[in-house]
């Protein structure tokens, strides 16, 4: 039989200790790393950013990621829309008893190769063990702190009639992919998560162009939930033009399907950019030379319509894009 | 029929925004905290200390506080161990579908009230709901980032032979709390945790007394644990007082009962101290001048007997304190 996760590794004695030198450590550990209550850590003087997410993905491993990839990508593309440079990670398991070693060493693997591309350290963590059936397998939380890139302002409250609006890749991948991994659909389809770190693809774009005006992933409820917060944050209206989304015609055929609208499912890789109309294809160049934006685009242009969100059709109507009423599945992320 | 979490809730729409303002905003909102996807924040120049840990407590509401209080303080007392001034806070919910919104709140005031008593600012957050029985009740994770203060430097490895070892409180009140509120012995008894925030007491200390080798709070496995771990981190040994060991009488009672050791209770208030002999009297009158230390007291010194931790009985025999196997009961923090 295979080894598993019991009550006595959440218990903060022996076996505690022996779960973080085989696991955490071995794939996350690094000079920063504290053996202490808390991790001592040198910073630049001046503005941090500092975020938090917690993770309860279901499925926990899913086609183009897994909960560990998912919770490091999700913290580090926070802080990276505030502008930041992200530095240090901390991570919290709580772990049902019973889980399989095999498998939390293999999140823990993602994580650390995730943090090591993404160009951060995990500093401190923390894990509990709670019993069979007190909690569906494995959920992470992550926060991280990073450093506030010099004279760069993105903020939710910063769009501006006539900005552009991008997106930096394909939407509605990492919902599509839940949706099929939970199997409820009886669906086949060759579709995997866009989950991935973009705080070096931000940084690239920041350099070349500081005045983007906003930047933020769209996580849960999609690129459409993430517009009607904007549009309500800075008091403006969008006007998106359809056919410009960029779709995979898998997740367009799945959609089609079930009835889904794309810009409503989860994406985990996908920054919407708020940017002057001018910069904008300099901002286009820059992301199509990333590795994860290689089909960004401009979908549409701010407005002055306080709230009001529409999107001009394949067939030249205008209609107001639905009122989000948040993510269609739970667990998503 | 009172309000209840649903899963929309925890959907990222517009009832996850509703949830947030009435319960979190309402409760833990300040200056720095975000709308956006991180905080950003002002630091001074120089080291900071950052930290995490996970609540999972059962049941989440004990006499002498709940697990929203819990969370603050174990950030604010990790920080605090490591010689930093606690500032800023994020908290990542995991909460049960069909849970109460009023015990909801009630947690979120207790953060509240308790972030505010230690000096500290919410500044990012986030909520996931679970279904009904994949999350039982609610998990609270918290991290931290604190300010070093100047010119100390207390750290597990710090410890040195003739070192006074000092524990700023009566033993296991919060582990003997939950084994009572568990009802499993069917025991009554009259005792509250000893849960609360001591970056201030720390303060104090340190601004007095900058030279304090140690500082760890006895959390879980309690104070028997923290001293083997810290006589195996500095490679010291430990004579412990018996007699001089502060237990509340009902704790004592409880453990006399169940055949327990009070040094292996898990505190969630209490901190253990390493510090040079000739500086535990001062340390002493400073804890006991400080709201949650009245009863602080010397139990015992540092030896040269590197990973040896004895007792010293009150009927004067010299005995080996048992090693730690971890925490008596899951899910005590």
């Amino acid at each position: 039989m295979s080894e598993t996760i019991t009550l006595a590794h959440g218990a903060g004695g022996a076996q505690t200790a022996d779960l973080i030198d085989r696991i955490f450590k071995k794939n996350l550990d690094n000079p920063d790393m504290t053996a202490d209550d808390a991790a001592v850590l040198d910073l630049p003087a001046g503005r941090i950013a500092m975020s938090t997410d917690g993770f309860i993905v279901s499925p926990a491993i899913f086609p183009g990621g897994n909960i560990g990839k998912l919770s490091v990508c999700g913290t580090v593309n926070d802080l990276a829309c505030m502008g930041a440079r992200p530095l240090y990670l901390t991570c919290s398991f709580v772990i049902e008893e019973g889980f399989s070693m095999d498998t939390l060493e293999q999140l823990a693997a993602a994580m650390g190769k995730t943090a090591q591309e993404a160009g951060v350290r995990f500093v401190a963590g923390d894990t509990k063990v709670a019993g069979k059936g007190q909690v569906d397998g494995v959920f992470i939380t992550t926060a991280g702190v990073g450093e506030l890139l010099e004279g760069v302002h993105p903020a939710g409250a910063n769009a501006k009639p006539g900005d552009a609006v991008i997106v930096t890749g394909d939407v509605g991948r990492h919902g599509c992919t839940i949706l099929l991994a939970r199997n409820d659909f009886k669906i086949q389809a060759d579709v995997t998560s866009d989950c991935a770190p973009l705080g070096k693809t931000v940084e690239r774009v920041l350099n070349a162009v500081p005045d983007v005006h906003v930047i933020r992933d769209a996580t849960r409820g999609g690129v459409g939930t993430v517009l009607y917060e904007i549009a309500h944050q800075s008091g403006i209206g969008i006007r998106l033009n359809q056919e410009a989304i960029p779709v995979d015609p898998a997740v367009r055929g799945v959609c089609g399907m079930l009835g889904l609208e794309p810009l409503y499912l989860a994406c985990e890789g996908r920054l919407v950019m708020f940017v002057p109309q001018d910069q904008a294809d300099q901002v286009i160049e820059i992301l199509h030379d990333c590795p994860y934006s290689q089909n960004a685009a401009v979908i549409g242009t701010v407005t002055d319509r306080k709230g009001v969100v529409t999107m001009k059709t394949a067939i030249g109507s205008e209609t107001i894009l639905p009122r989000p009423g948040g993510e269609l599945l739970p667990r998503i992320c």
